[in-house]
């Protein structure tokens, strides 16, 4: 059996996460507030696309950016300082509306959530990939006899069909779980300074309602600074389907051992080759999920050691996300 | 404010993972299997009753069974055998029965499910009785002004009804997540040696749709032996709960500092009394809860750490968790 | 090749951590308290043999104590209580200096150290029972041709002694690292309740260097209540030690794979037998080991997660060790 | 009080971890092991420095090696790809022994324990500047009264020197655990394709023993391919030291808190400012070191998760450090 295409692809998620990506996420926030906001009478309707049209990361130096994040303590200080500046430049007035009645964190939270969504939704289509794929090996391996293997030692008699079967499994269920993750984690935050919206009298409720629409993400019933179950429920999914995968990659690389050559992994030109060996196949693909697999219970742990804090918003666990 | 009752009570809980208990379970697996495959056709009827008879934990002596199992390696091979011999002293037939076509791991998991059941409705009603007091707790407090505090320092006011709603909010969203993942997680694990129900011949899937019913579990598509995430889902699950109950915990105790005095917290005779300075009051039922959210990470890594598990069945994974 | 005796015998060490033998612990810290108090003056000479008598486990009841200690708090406090009653009984007067200017935590502190140097020595005698075994196999295969195995694969040839020369390296250096850290950690716990030692007027550092000469333990320069790296170091030693084992008892259980059948493990009666496979070899020893180096880093994560304590005396991490 | 200096600087250490420190360090490892392969004998002298001269990080594009690190697995195959075809350029002859005898992970464990070196004479070097400073503050403040505190509630008093005596006492641990690791980690990675040195005949070991004084390291007995504990541990005492740092700036953030207002942090222009509250004081330094803190058990518990490798050089485990 030859494994055609790799289990995971990482590459275009990474890209979501980028320093400009994340940028751009924040002023994509800034942007629909305004919008927002014009459209609830809180701020005047022309500083919306005054300040919309200056929510474009290519205007913005990211390396100053990444300076001057590390002196305020948080990347949106900095961000919405130069977004006042341009918007300026422009019109005196809309100026003063940049970021109305909003704090630092809802514009860094709104903003990871919606990187967040392309992440999801990334993975979503890869579990379809690989189910798809799942699917096929299963149905084609239905009757292929395999040493079903208990304790690393041969037992009894299976089909390597149902092995992958097992595999394709799990895998459903992992979609499963993110659709549920989705509905809980895609949500805007929005509370200003302590999750008052104090800034904005009795409007807040219809702005953080507009915002959520502008952003097709769900408005909360309150802001949720410090209580940040939505953001580690999303680690912790990804922790489990992360060790899926590896229970799939450790299963395949045992059957790929020399003395069993059951199955082989595809590679490329340069790919798994070896600098003392060079005619030896590496399962190196492989060798990146079963890293990941490895490096995944202390992430996720990490996360889940940032949720204890303190009041409205609280010192260090954010940070620490 | 003074808090009248305990955040979250685990008593019950601990209650159902005592080793009488999960010998119960187990038990209560090998009568539903008798009584599943007599249904089937499988084992004769009359084997179904013999068996089920000694499928009571105060017929076995736990501590022997604990000795036995250390060398055995786990539970189910020294239970099988004495549930064996019990059987064979009145049903020299029926004793051939006993586990019949099922594999150790079968009994553990699908008692542990068992097990898991309980500790759910449990914590289902936990969180019901928590969502009530703070619903109140919100409703009393809605006009009672707080400082609004964030990374530890006054900041604007908000109302205690407003923290208060913060708190009940994350509740409202682990109650949700609770009976998603009940859904998954409460499935019969029935596989045989190595997952392929081969003893059973062509009636394997009737025997595991009958254990369901027997059970009022969900009959699984395919045995899980070697894939976790279900589980482990669960510890997670329980860890973002965990999470929340410390940051309310934490919220709480600050408010509660000597120089704050905003909260207290109840207690009775001999509660949180200090043996050198008898006459302060320590926050021992919040010591507690973030003791436990302090060690909840570390435990739900592990958990995560044991997904990486060999073909069908691994070797020290599933041991260890 | 057949490996003859365990790995590591960690049945020793779990006895030293029984209920019984913590309460002994902490008993021979009042003991040794209050001999350290009457030589240097602060207590009546004849109230150390009044205390010191009654500072054995059997005249206590472990199982009420385990009840008083969840109302408390803490252990100490119900069993200082019941040392308080037991003295009183034939000696009014030494009742009084039961337990004189400490808090809890130094007798439930210095009384875990006393158990840690108790499992410190078993360790060490195990490493060095381990490094005999491995010397000799490593002497004694020296020639004997192994596979050389890189990412699962065949890779070049080298001596199965080579292998175990590797082991054994490892070994040597946890030796080196317990006796490094027994150093650090062998220390007493002594600074009243909020490190002072006020009650104890200027004779505090006097009592504390007694105290150490009576238990064998080195006086620290201040109590370290809140402090917690020595222990913690202790926990991140052995969690270095079980992945090194974890290591050993992977590449043992891959060259006992059915195909590759380089090695055996020993087997006594009952061992490793399958209730579905009774002839099939199972490797229990090494499932084992291996179960405790999965577990291991979510045990050593949630130690370094109890580190951030409060001021004096923190509040539920502490409780979470 | 007004602390004036931040408890830790990270800044120098993170420049030691740039991708082109670390390029240079395994070119580093490669023109030692060149002059030191010279010098016993196993290539031509000639060799060294045309070697030698062309082991300089400027001469490679940094961004191309990433790229090629991808496809190859590892990062030393496409840079000794670079460094054979820029010797070859001039001297034919020595191109043939560039790498000579080693395998990727020599190069890369090598180059990494360079950089940790001076990672760990960076922090000895904070380790000291801190000491000295606490060791003042303790002078300075051994006679200011301070409320002791247990539980978060004031206790008994204390004074605020004794407060950071236990904190210099910590750190002074540290720098004495910092040395006694560094004699463990400091060590040459030197073993060929699977440890034996095989392509250096009976030169091995002097070729280990030369390339350690080359680099001012120790050579090891045996290489330690698979064997990660000197690693781990490295980490594990990083682990301990933010723990430490993490309970002090908890204290201090605790102090500073607005009711409390013990300790004032220093902060300068644009630092710790808030976007919504201009006139607030945030103690961002603590954030700082309460984030690592918070993050740290995770990170220790996956390179604590990394140690079970295979055989002689594991899948996944090495790649996930």
């Amino acid at each position: 059996m030859n494994l055609l295409e790799p289990l995971f692809r990482w590459e275009a998620i990474e890209g979501l996460f980028s320093d400009r990506a994340r940028i751009q996420a924040m002023l994509d926030f800034e942007a629909a507030l305004a919008r927002a906001e014009a459209r609830t009478g809180v701020i005047p309707s022309s500083a919306a696309p005054a300040i919309a049209s200056k929510c474009r990361a290519e205007l913005y130096d990211i390396a100053a950016l990444a300076r001057a994040t590390e002196l305020a303590g948080n990347p949106a200080i900095p961000l919405v300082q130069q977004l006042t500046a341009l918007v300026g430049r422009d019109d005196e007035q809309a100026m003063r509306f940049v970021h109305w009645g909003a704090t630092s964190q809802d514009a860094i939270d709104t903003g990871f959530v919606l990187q967040l969504r392309g992440a999801l939704e990334c993975i979503q289509a890869e579990l379809k990939r690989l189910s798809g794929m799942l699917a096929s090996l299963a149905e084609k391996h239905r009757s292929t006899a395999a040493a079903g293997r208990t304790l690393l030692q041969q037992a009894l008699p299976t089909t390597f069909g149902l092995k992958v079967a097992g595999w394709l499994d799990a895998i459903h269920r992992h979609s499963e779980r993110i659709s549920e993750v989705r509905r809980r984690a895609l949500v805007v935050q929005f509370g200003g300074a302590v999750g008052t919206l104090a800034a904005l009298g009795n409007e807040g409720i219809d702005v953080a309602r507009e915002l959520g629409e502008e952003l097709h993400l769900t408005a909360p019933d309150l802001s949720w600074h410090a209580h940040r179950d939505r953001v580690v429920e999303v680690a912790a999914m990804l922790g489990l389907l992360t060790g899926s995968l590896g229970k799939i990659a450790r299963d395949i690389s045992l059957q790929m051992q020399t003395e069993v050559a059951e199955v082989f992994e595809p590679f490329g030109a340069g790919r798994g080759s070896s600098s003392t060996m060079p005619h030896k196949r590496n399962p190196v693909t492989f060798a990146v999920v079963l890293a990941a697999a490895a490096r995944m219970p202390g992430l996720v742990s990490s996360m889940l050691g940032t949720m204890v804090q303190e009041q409205e918003r609280g010192l260090g666990g954010w940070h620490a996300e």
